[in-house]
């Protein structure tokens, strides 16, 4: 994986796509599947997600204060429903559905060596857990996975329901 | 427009497209593109969004604490890409790029009606403003237009470059 420059991070992520979330407690790793997340700040990047308590990485992202959103294309979607389906509680995930966890640089969490983007977070602001179980984080590291060209991401629609990436369109726009 | 259940409302934001929101301050309406925001609870339906103090919509917002987000289908993208190009410090961007602004039913600011779902909300919790930008909206009416069926929403990749939807997959998940 290469790293990728910090200021292109919302680039991921402002289009809205389903993520992996990755947390590591007392040597366990685990992952989950969010779509409730967006950019905050350019640079350093930071994100706001939503992470309900009734979540077993809840726990370990609020104790450890870190982890990795992993970003997965469009062949990675029947594990990433797999991944939402079940519980970190009873389940070792990336065992069970055939998951790489890779070790990160600065951060406890596992990458997932299968994901075209892994972002290394550290919780930089936690007011607002308890009220909206929101937390902001600051990506640290940012990796990209170049044998993955034009990746496609999905996207929840509820229910099962995914839409996949289509066309590309380049428009005159001033916003960055 | 039909009135949409408002537990219905995370499925149009979830999968982040591109959106507008319109505010109205001393009789004037205004309207910005927006991609920084996210779902934050299901029911009653709470979106957090960023909105740049840099932006002329961030006063209005602040203020009044009303705004509609308006969701654009892919036909709308030149519209909207002009609307993030200017600000309504100087243009009256309903006119300019005639934009039809139809009176909402709760709040002040207007819909846009060539939008495929419109939502009106109230700013419920302001304490993230100041550091991070960052209202938290409740959706108190959300309204579709059936004429636009399957309608394509665009996410934003930076600089111009847009993905339109494109195919829907469905997966057997248990997450609503």
């Amino acid at each position: 994986m290469k790293i990728l420059a910090l200021s292109k991070v919302y680039q991921l992520l402002e289009p809205g796509p389903v993520v992996l979330l990755t947390t590591a407690c007392q040597g366990r790793a685990n992952v989950m599947t969010l779509s409730w997340h967006m950019m905050v700040e350019f640079e350093p990047p930071l994100v706001a997600c939503v992470v309900s308590n009734r979540n077993y990485s809840f726990a370990a992202l609020r104790a450890i204060k870190e982890c990795v959103i992993a970003i997965p294309a469009r062949g990675l979607a029947h594990k990433v429903v797999e991944v939402g389906n079940c519980s970190g509680r009873s389940v070792d995930k990336f065992k069970k559905f055939g998951l790489t966890a890779a070790p990160a640089e600065l951060v406890a969490a596992p990458l997932v060596a299968e994901c075209f983007a892994n972002l290394e977070c550290k919780v930089v602001d936690a007011h607002f857990v308890n009220k909206y179980s929101m937390f902001i984080l600051e990506v640290l590291k940012a990796w990209i996975d170049p044998a993955q060209e034009n990746p496609k991401t999905i996207h929840h629609h509820g229910y099962g329901r995914f839409v996949v990436d289509g066309e590309m369109i380049k428009l005159k726009s001033r916003m960055p």
